[in-house]
């Protein structure tokens, strides 16, 4: 596939980012290697001068840049997502190596679209936006001294985007055992799914929302790995219904 | 070799740096990825707080830093250098990628102190400098847009070279597979899930035996690629007892 489609596809999604101007090192970051797509979940300040200041030429993303206020809505759309932590999280996804992972997500890409995803400059992501991401990555650094800015951070993995969408070689993930029999499923899609399976739960008695304990996130990490496929959410759902309807509850639609 | 020792013999040598923040931002990029040893050749501003603020938990760098006025002075010690350069110079080396070229450098680094050199941000290397280094490296950038920051470009090959000297074994971060949170499920765990599922997918009339199409392998397709854990296995099959519970069935064992 044309690497600038496939670096087209891959979107750049900022958690709370504090500062405005990593903002616009970021626009600056990504358009210098062919990245386009900025979201933003819930800015601190933006937009900002500074911001249009650290980006230079690349203020066209800032103003074309989408503002949400959370990452489910960031990631609509897009059907596999990496976060960037620096350290593994209970139940989060096994965090690989830039290469690997960027490899995987080019892989990703010539399906549709998928995203990158980073946290906040102090804090990180939150374990709840890791589990979002179906996979995770962390740059190797120096253990005494690991403070990446978050504009070299995001410069760092559009290099490697860049790189691998133009390796002679297409990068392969080795992570679909067959080929998808069917597309991806959106972020979207299985968002339904995770709702749907929370209804059920919480009719039948197995979860009490208020007090969920970890059976949620263990849930998201099970369905999170296997990098479900439409056809496969449209079968667990139809499971799903069929029990309900069973049980004499409609569908409840999505609660989450 | 000791790859932090490999690393503590490459230094960075800035020419004619214009903004003092870029400076700064040059130091945490080298020190994140476990270089030292930073010369700047006639800086236009140096020292300065905006290159502190912006070096964060790096300023020892600065303080460190030799400031000279020569190329030549700043190479000296040094057995090979690469410079940095958008384009090939007449006379100059051949233009190599950053992982080439970088791999270079460390093999080179095995034998004595080496150095990246970068030149002004508006300006690059004049053809003079360049042709003081040995090696010539361009980081692949969008043809549209090529305008790396300064410490974004320190950034990628600091980055290569961390990579690169921790090639032979892993670097620290980001290799750790994750821990099962619970031992694999064996296959006649898995096998029960099944006859658990098809159960109560008969029950509710989803599935019927007598047509049975490609429902259940799609479903063991499904199951088989994720790896199941015993506890996901426990999950899923608590699942599916209170689902039955609620109907009015018992759990009716496995069928298959």
């Amino acid at each position: 596939m044309n690497p600038e489609v496939l670096l087209s596809r891959i979107r750049v999604v900022l958690c709370r980012p504090s500062h405005p101007g990593n903002i616009g090192a970021v626009a600056r970051a990504m358009k210098t290697m062919g990245l386009s797509d900025l979201y933003l979940v819930s800015p601190r300040q933006f937009p900002d001068p500074e911001a249009d200041t650290r980006a230079t030429g690349a203020v066209d993303l800032l103003h074309r840049a989408t503002v949400c206020d959370s990452l489910k809505t960031a990631l609509a759309e897009t059907s596999f997502a990496i976060a960037m932590s620096a350290r593994q999280r209970d139940l989060g996804p096994t965090i690989g190596q830039p290469r690997e992972v960027v490899g995987r997500l080019l892989a990703e890409a010539a399906d549709g679209k998928v995203a990158m995803v980073f946290g906040n400059e102090t804090m990180g992501l939150s374990n709840e936006e890791v589990i979002h991401c179906q996979a995770a990555v962390c740059i190797p650094t120096n253990p005494k001294f690991s403070s990446l800015n978050l504009g070299a951070a995001v410069q760092v993995l559009c290099y490697e985007c860049r790189m691998a969408a133009y390796s002679a070689q297409p990068p392969v993930g080795g992570h679909l055992a067959t080929p998808a029999a069917s597309p991806r499923a959106t972020q979207e899609e299985i968002e339904g799914l995770y709702g749907h399976l929370q209804a059920l739960m919480t009719d039948t008695g197995f979860f009490n929302p208020k007090q969920p304990g970890r059976l949620l996130p263990k849930l998201r990490r099970l369905f999170g790995r296997v990098g479900l496929e439409r056809d496969e959410v449209n079968i667990l759902r139809g499971i799903l219904s069929s029990t309900q309807a069973r049980t004499g509850h409609g569908r409840k639609g999505d609660l989450s």
